[in-house]
């Protein structure tokens, strides 16, 4: 790699995208980091003020004025330190003018690198970030950084942030199971947790850890791949209460009926045109209550479980940080349109490598629990997909504490001065 | 303290009440780790199955049968390991067959101790106890053991269980706040953590901890103890993400309106005759969504909270071990119809000790949050709100993990052999 001068290194630009989650900054601070250390090839790193939006309007943070200090705390912060949006881009033609000024702004600041850390959305709005700045002679290296809880992306073997809301939802899902069974006699016999996961139950899947031995909850796990039937889910609940004397159900937000319609619609819309869900569990406890008179208790965990960095897996925080420093490292060999994915060499013992794959096998794509995760009844999770799942959740990886809380940093988020004297309405 | 023989020696009785606690079985583990070095004076340790419902219907479950490695497991397990239960005893004449039962069942078994562990009404219940072992001429120790966590205990400090549950609400309302932060320039302006607290609100209080500079979340909290009006809190919520960009709200289940009721009611009572609450956080969202358009997102932590081993306090958990462990020390010294309550030496430093105090001190009693612990509006908590919760969520006290899951004890309950040709039907 031959050594650039000042004057043709080129800025790199990173955004969040999308819903964030535990370990969404251990890629940040897996870029930041690795961008420092190929200074000869990069120059500044601007991180979007919310995402994309930050871009569109102009409206870049300067990394460089970060400590090195506060980066390693980015590490072990949960959430988007920079902000993140919900904004989705649209096809070329629809959406032109966007475009257009996405280049305009990385012209302005010598940008020649585009991170973008997110999902499915964001992996086809970096791929055509990508074609439009061929298309107007602009060179830009658009690398992604996956990112989901929902772990439905395909081609990487799982996705940064998955691991940490799965060991949430197994350690909760375990610890509520406990003080279920404790009190079954006198009182409550049913307890419901519902979790995210839209279309894709990997996260409900999770769930399924908690138990190990047979009779142990959580009793039934709801997919979103499997059409819920009432009469079948009822007699499953009453038969675990009979047998063990309680019963613990995993929800996943996006259950449908065998209509085809969620079990609890919201009813509104989120940015990127899905549904915003909302209370598939409470909607659950009514069933049983109301079919089979059991005391129920419900709970939604709506963003703790995604959220909740002090109970990450240190897996999923050490593929964060490495798909974030892959993403750097593949930019400055030249590689563009691509993304880091996560490749399993074996799972007893674990291991794991990064490769490069196209953006296009990745954009727009939904990879579901395949049916032979699940058992025959529906309603729990087979050997084979506790043999993915486990590694995914394994080793801790503790914020520090001060005073009983978790210290999580706070950056500078330092503003880049503006070039242009456009302004762009979002 | 003379040696007694064998024969002259008398077991004891250990149950666990209500609602379970992160914490309740370190006290447990206090309670048989103190009984078996006082040996000379206590014999068997048996523990009721669900509890009190145990010693009524002589499901006797004997302790001396767990090794000494199980009991250690114990001390960092969530949630009742051998049964809780909802089972009020009402007074002596209104329940005078459960009382006889119950002296009646002691008696077989040779039990001059009673340790019950639990809140309020459990306290009432052993100070009943003691007194009809009196009027029937059955000498029982009865010592009670504090547990709830709803904190609100007369006369103790604090309350087992409580500094756990608070801790938790604490870190999760930090994370959720990062989460919403992050993502509210394009989605959701509001999050809602509904928390555990039927008539008390220091678990909602202990949200506030989350926050420690100007503007940092939460941004409202809703206490029992503070009428719910709609349109101060509407404004509030207005100004916050005004300011911010964003609000979090931290509701305690039991808030009332101005007209005394409780802002969401599912309509059905527990054994206590309590109401059962659900759904004053989705209401408060509904609330916000409609008057102001914001989009909102709402989680209900239910028994995730109480049962949050993983998170534990360290000052709770020590604190839950200690009172199970003076439990017995004054039952062997003696004292009877007491509990062990923790007394504050100073704050800053934590200096704790345990002392002596009458149940009848503590029996029915709620402790609520005092005016002076809310700020002027109703919506925060004061200084000294804050000097005092502080402590109660110091330190980190984390189970052990195997395969990314802690490991909880799975004790043997081996029952104790019945001695009484009746039945007893609860």
């Amino acid at each position: 790699m031959p050594t650039q001068s000042k004057s043709t290194r080129r800025n790199a630009f990173y955004a969040q995208s999308g819903g964030v989650t535990a370990v969404i900054n251990a890629s940040a601070a897996g870029v930041i980091e690795a961008c420092r250390r190929h200074s000869r090839q990069i120059g500044k790193l601007y991180a979007g003020r919310h995402g994309i939006v930050g871009a569109l309007t102009e409206d870049l943070i300067d990394t460089s004025r970060e400590s090195a200090a506060a980066i390693r705390a980015l590490r072990q912060t949960p959430a988007g330190a920079f902000g993140s949006a919900r904004y989705k881009l649209m096809g070329i033609e629809q959406d032109r003018a966007k475009y257009e000024r996405l280049i305009e702004v990385f012209r302005a600041h010598r940008i020649g690198y585009f991170f973008y850390n997110g999902g499915n959305d964001s992996m086809d709005t970096a791929l055509k970030v990508s074609k439009i700045g061929a298309e107007l002679g602009y060179a830009i290296t658009c690398v992604g950084v996956p990112k989901t809880v929902d772990n439905d992306l395909p081609v990487t073997d799982c996705c940064p942030g998955f691991g940490s809301v799965a060991k949430y939802v197994a350690v909760s899902t375990r610890e509520a199971a406990l003080d279920v069974a404790s009190m079954a006699r006198t009182s409550t016999k049913v307890f419901v947790l519902e979790v995210m996961g839209r279309h894709a139950g990997w996260i409900a899947a999770a769930g399924g850890l908690a138990g190990k031995r047979p009779g142990d909850a959580p009793h039934v796990i709801l997919f979103p791949e499997i059409a819920f039937e009432r009469q079948r889910f009822l007699e499953r609940v009453k038969d675990s209460v009979t047998r063990y004397g309680y019963c613990v159900v995993v929800v996943s937000e996006g259950v449908k009926g065998t209509d085809g319609r969620f079990l609890a619609e919201a009813g509104s819309t989120d940015a990127f045109g899905h549904t915003q869900l909302g209370g598939a569990g409470p909607e659950i406890a009514r069933i049983v209550k109301e079919a089979l008179g059991y005391k129920c208790h419900w709970a939604v965990a709506d963003y703790l479980q995604r959220a909740a960095r002090h109970i990450a897996s240190k897996t999923d925080v050490q593929q964060a940080y490495a798909v974030g420093k892959a993403a750097v490292e593949f930019a400055v060999r030249g590689q563009n349109a691509v993304l880091p994915v996560i490749v399993r060499k074996s799972s007893r013992p674990y291991r794991w490598t990064i490769e490069a794959a196209p953006l296009e096998a990745v954009a727009n794509v939904e990879k579901k629990v395949p049916r032979d995760f699940v058992t025959d009844d529906g309603f729990g999770i087979t050997a084979a997909c506790r043999r993915y799942l486990e590694p995914l959740i394994a080793g801790e990886d503790y914020p520090t504490f001060k005073d009983g809380l978790p210290v999580y940093a706070r950056l500078r988020n330092a503003p880049v001065k503006r070039r242009l004297a456009t302004e762009f309405e979002v």
